[in-house]
């Protein structure tokens, strides 16, 4: 963990190498991703077949390519009662705020009569990504396949590894409550090669999300244009501004609740209060001990943490918005939280006041935990219900409204050297 | 031109090879471009003025690397009343458009009193490609500029080449009209590298938008991600649904306001009557013959253009769909045009009934010209307001709102194996 003061010389510098430093992986995994991608458009099921047994050990032909409905509804049952009430009541609250995204349709008539507007519509289809292994989370599965449901997208079609043909009853259950309608027992490149081109058995997709390894990403960002996708992922961050008022044992775990996901995330806090930063700094320590996640959370605090004395915080909030962090938390009195976030530029996702632990984020509180990384924010937005849909523009003119605008529409086209476009025009003025 | 006739033998083949049919060049410009992004981050300005010397033949230093705002006020000034009229009428339209697109911020407490909302905000900075020579067109700088403008965006950053250092009067003029803040005389992968990176003149940017060649598509395709960009764009089509009670000139010259584009444009008509495919045929051939731009229409239509004959309308309507086409027109009366929009899943924008042309939404509609081309309309929409905003998403609790909804975040935190996001959880219980 690295330690900066706002008010020291070279805090400039030492910030900026903050912002550019790089968490991300160079693997050069382009080439091999291309000739996957290239070996399922040739070969389709049978490159599935191959790679699944190469990779994970099991024959799809022997075990069966999906898992079904009835397996997942036997998981969904079989949960712990206190689980399955929680992954409900997840569900639940994760539907009700992405319905409330749904965007209106538009139809209106300007002071030219002319009929303008746009209606939205879902995708056909929607294809979710879910790791295999230890980042095979149901709180994923909810986060993905929910908002394609909520969109009304006919068709979720969840692909995964079996590893060992082993699967993930958790997944299975999340999958159920989501109503995803297909399972595919394929992960990797390979997988997503699969959803955009489709197979003899795995009919393609129109857009694909959900979190994977490096060979899944590049394989979202090569296959990007040929289908929708959520966006490029990277190692994800808090961002804590904390005054010396909060318990630092809360804040302590909020830190860590980052920094135990993977060693490449990144907690950084900042605050106004040199003691509160001793005090966090002491119980990031005392807390990582007893973590069972902690080898991976020390890595992480001690390659990637930070905290940040700054004179004041409003004055953290350009640094703030510089990083255009995945997860801020804003822990100060609730009327001082509104006041930081009016100051807030870029950000993924803002956690209010201090009984808004980011984990809440993560599970319950309903909007969506893919959110933007590595600055992302400065451009990108969290996965919601138009990321499965797209919107078709119209527009309709009389007579006396294509005498209005169309001469100057063949004007234009006059000058940009496009005569069918203005004959087009002037044929029915 | 093919002909397809939907009930005779065959023809679901041949709509197929229709729908699959390859326009996109496979021009190999991936590792060229690659090499030109490392080029640009590792050298800079220096990079950038040895290609401009290589390819658009003079020299940046001493020419100038900007083109100023006086310059593009003076080329508004200088042009033709009736086309600084068209211009201005078509910015206002754009923008009126636009305006509508603003999206909402939600703020809203839900039955637990947890408070959630979203706020969206502009990216702080936004660049423009704009193309040199004849595909260097006005009505593209105001698509692209605008609705950067009506979004907030505070810096809007055009780059554009200059061949043999000769600027665009018109396109500096729709400068001007769009209130772009600066012009860079680049152009090629290395101007979108730039806006991507930053080089010691230019300041990098959050999105890129524009069209451009084979080389600022992909150079934009390997920077998604490092950048917003605004899609994968490939040639441009039009389908036409139309009855025999059209003239078949106007449909013939809506055909061929796409084909004059680009030799690899599509044209496609869908039409219940043979008699009337037959004129619309002719038409075509006639109007070709006195066309400026005849001979890129004529390859186009030749290679690309097709008529289809259906038994109904309606049932055209799924094979418009698969196409899911850039530009759609319905060209039949009013009421009918509304029957069949609602049976449109899939299109980039949609021209409903006889005296809506497609070049007017290319200049003086308001909606974007910039639209999903290649059957991306499936997953994609035209460009917006949206592209130049991101949208932040906010939760707040009290301590009875995380009494009600914590404990089941702990639950599930226990289920996934993260305990430090359990106990930023518990702390608080």
């Amino acid at each position: 963990m690295q330690r900066l003061n706002a008010s020291e010389a070279g805090f400039a510098d030492a910030f900026d190498a903050l912002v550019n430093g790089r968490r991300e992986a160079d693997a050069d995994v382009s080439s091999v991703v291309t000739q996957t991608i290239r070996d399922v458009r040739a070969r389709g099921d049978v490159t599935l077949a191959e790679m699944t047994q190469r990779f994970d050990g099991f024959d799809l032909n022997a075990a069966g390519w999906q898992i079904d409905a009835a397996q997942c509804k036997a998981a969904y049952e079989a949960l712990a009662p206190d689980l399955r009430d929680a992954l409900t009541l997840a569900a639940k609250r994760i539907e009700a705020y992405h319905k409330a995204q749904l965007p209106e349709n538009r139809d209106y008539r300007d002071a030219d009569n002319v009929r303008l507007g746009a209606r939205w519509s879902a995708v056909d289809a929607a294809g979710v990504y879910v790791p295999g292994g230890r980042a095979a989370y149901p709180s994923s599965v909810l986060m993905n396949a929910i908002p394609a449901k909520v969109a009304g997208v006919e068709r979720i079609v969840m692909v995964t590894p079996t590893p060992g043909g082993e699967t993930n009853q958790a997944v299975m259950a999340a999958a159920y409550l989501a109503g995803v309608d297909e399972i595919w027992r394929v992960g990797g490149a390979q997988a997503i090669a699969a959803l955009a081109y489709g197979t003899e058995r795995i009919r393609a997709v129109d857009v694909i999300t959900g979190p994977g390894n490096a060979w899944v990403a590049e394989a979202k960002r090569q296959l990007y244009g040929v289908v929708g996708i959520d966006m490029v992922a990277g190692p994800s961050e808090i961002l804590v501004v904390a005054d010396a008022k909060n318990d630092p044992e809360w804040i302590a775990a909020d830190l860590l609740s980052q920094a135990e996901h993977d060693p490449t995330s990144q907690s950084i806090l900042f605050t106004d209060d040199a003691g509160f930063a001793d005090a966090v700094a002491k119980a990031v320590d005392a807390q990582i001990a007893s973590l069972a996640t902690g080898a991976v959370a020390r890595q992480s605090w001690d390659d990637f943490g930070a905290i940040v004395l700054v004179d004041d915080l409003e004055g953290a909030m350009p640094l703030v918005n510089r990083l255009a962090g995945e997860h801020l938390e804003l822990a100060v009195d609730d009327d001082r939280a509104e006041r930081l976030f009016d100051l807030v530029r870029h950000a993924g996702s803002v956690f209010l006041g201090r009984m808004t632990p980011e984990a809440i984020g993560d599970y319950v509180a309903g909007p969506n935990h893919v959110l933007p990384t590595g600055r992302r924010a400065r451009f990108a937005s969290g996965l919601s219900v138009l990321d499965f849909m797209k919107r078709t523009s119209f527009i309709a003119l009389d007579k006396a409204a294509i005498n209005a605008i169309g001469p100057a529409a063949a004007t234009l086209a006059d000058a940009e050297g496009l005569p069918a476009h203005a004959a087009s025009v002037r044929k029915r003025l």
